[in-house]
């Protein structure tokens, strides 16, 4: 699934195109009812759409794979996930506005609580809040002594996240993660994978060892455990693949991190999700590629609150006229993964998308629901294929072949 | 399609899985009244299950291509059967028990009948009884003049069929078959596709000449066919590639010699349909894995016979009781291939599977048929996937990326 596009179809111009991620958007029928949350909820306005869309189900990266966030929305976004492995590390770097340079070891961290003994007890030191983030990481930037010839950055995230940076001559990262991504026991050793990455893991062991100095006294946040590690390495961005002048609008670092990898500008965070659809109100002719990201409905089926998604769908749905009223030449609405409710987790059950234009088959009876999207005309495909369709229906792509 | 799974994906604890392969499970629709054998069938079991599972049809191989035992078996194992291409020869000496040694050449035998001129009446020789073969196998073993540096072996295997293997060294599999695939014909003279198998083919036809020499006085089985040849390597077994322990039960060689080929311990044959669903329950909490395997419905398909194939799926629909009342935690039923009666052999047609798991969108007006499955959540997909949708099913899955 590598290569999405045959050469030079790709044409400078045409349409505008929306994208519209309902985080964690699929989901699994209610014991009761036997309806999906999405098929459930109260969507008039995604209904609406769906009557004039052509609909299907996307598998984000593979049959029974469950994604992350990076790799489910570099799926949207036309890149296989699967061949551009990027580390969690590098992606909230970018997410948190960071600077990577080329070479760069970003690396994901977790504020964690260990005991007196050194295990594990929780692997996310309470959640502290935001502010008592960036309080953490102050002393850290203030505490810590850099390796000889390292430079060591902090960047705070949100709650317990954090991210580390470690820049210099021949680093690798090819090292292993301490997080034992488990409690009761110790974090782990960060150990070269291969030879040349052995100065690394040093460096990154030396730099855990002295943020543990350093948070000592803490009463929860007294450790680090790093995962995530990768190098940053540019990838080939929306406009050179896409000819597409693209912006990023969410309210979360970690999107606007894989929006920018794939050269989207990602815009300011937005307070509210209303405040996003006003950003992109705001810069809707600026752009020819518009990605907004509501992040609520995979929240709450990561809880486990079935009913609590069904509303985090509506409220979508409620801001949908907006977004329609904007008239783009294509609107697809779809999700980076599923999120069941019952499952309380990423699952890999295909997501529902629906791709509104004035090129669509489209069902006078169809409804935004999984099971509607089932019979729909795109059937069930790789979401690596979406932007192809996207541009399609935006009168974006020659004809292959004379 | 080689990489089905991202690395470190695979857990190691989970559900317990089952998988039911109803061999040659997919038909065509029968003249008079238009319903495949599957949808003919009186199925009340597998519609139950139906109803609480997803639906799809897997493609065995590719578009249009009508699998073997071995390659369809494969892909349902998760082994992409266009990158492990197994000869039957090495599946079939697996079948039997024998004890393949790496770079040992396995290749398939049929006993056959030749005529005064030499040429070929009956490629399987009137289908001698089992224990025919096994006195005819027994004159070659005492008969046949080994080539110098060669070590030979004879090994029956049911009816006509029997397996030879050459040991020694420099043995290369890239030789021609002797078997004509066609009557009135003469056996080929089997010949080196590479020079390095020069010594392979004159080791083989010396063997084959011996085997004529020795057979001389038989009034049918005169003469061995050689196909399928290929030389033993060892695949990933199912245990390093889906930390599975894993139990094959059927009642034919051939199945065992597949799973046995990817690790898995191959039980005793049953005697009937009914003892290996005994064998199953036996060792239900020894394994996490579990293939059973069902032949009767591809041999009715096979010889034409849409009641006798209706009649097998419903001998099997009539013990799926007994499997589901194990509780297993994924429970597959499906075909390693579609065999129509109308066709009267293996074919390229999609095959329905279901996945029965607390995990499933489901349909509550599902049945378990061919065009019930097409409207079903799994879509039309690739068999090597399915391993990947059943370890999610049973959580055996992690998430893939941050």
């Amino acid at each position: 699934m590598a290569v999405t596009l045959p050469d030079d179809v790709v044409l400078e111009r045409g349409g505008r195109i929306v994208l519209v991620v309902m985080d964690g958007l699929g989901g699994l029928p209610h014991a009761e009812h036997g309806r999906t949350e999405l098929e459930a909820a109260r969507t008039p306005n995604l209904d609406a759409l769906a009557r004039r869309a052509a609909l299907g189900l996307h598998i984000p990266v593979e049959h029974g794979i469950a994604p992350g966030s990076g790799p489910g929305h570099l799926a949207l976004f036309g890149y296989d996930p699967l061949r551009y492995d990027i580390g969690r590390g590098v992606l909230s770097a970018l997410g948190v506005g960071f600077a990577l340079e080329p070479g760069d070891i970003a690396i994901r961290l977790n504020f964690a609580t260990l005991d007196a003994a050194g295990r594990v007890v929780d692997r996310r030191a309470g959640r502290p809040s935001d502010a008592e983030n960036r309080r953490l990481i102050e002393r850290l930037r203030s505490g810590v002594a850099a390796p000889r010839g390292v430079r060591v950055f902090f960047e705070p995230e949100k709650e317990h996240r954090a991210v580390l940076v470690l820049r210099g001559d021949g680093l690798l990262p090819e090292v292993t993660d301490t997080d034992p991504q488990a409690e009761g026991v110790p974090p782990l050793v960060s150990e070269a994978k291969v030879d040349g990455a052995r100065a690394t893991a040093s460096a990154l062991n030396a730099v855990l060892g002295e943020a543990r100095r350093v948070l000592a006294g803490e009463p929860a946040a007294n450790a680090l455990l790093a995962r995530g590690i990768d190098a940053y390495a540019r990838l080939p961005s929306f406009g050179e693949r896409f000819h597409l002048r693209a912006q990023a609008i969410a309210r979360y670092p970690m999107y606007n991190g894989v929006a920018r990898l794939v050269g989207m500008d990602a815009r300011p965070l937005s307070a509210t999700d209303a405040d996003s659809v006003g950003v992109l109100e705001a810069g809707f002719t600026e752009y020819a590629f518009h990605f907004i990201h509501f992040k609520a409905i995979d929240s709450r089926g990561e809880d486990g609150d079935f009913a609590a998604k069904v509303a985090a769908i509506e409220a979508v749905d409620a801001l949908m006229p907006r977004i329609v009223s904007l008239a783009p030449d294509v609107l697809l609405v779809t999700g980076d993964h599923s999120t069941p409710a019952t499952w309380r987790a990423h699952s890999w059950h295909p997501v529902p998308i629906l791709i509104a234009s004035r090129w669509c088959r489209g069902s006078a009876d169809a409804v935004f629901g999984e099971r509607s999207c089932l019979a729909g005309e795109l059937g069930v495909f790789p979401a690596v294929r979406i932007m192809s369709l996207a541009l399609a229906h935006a009168g974006r792509l020659a004809k292959y072949g004379a």
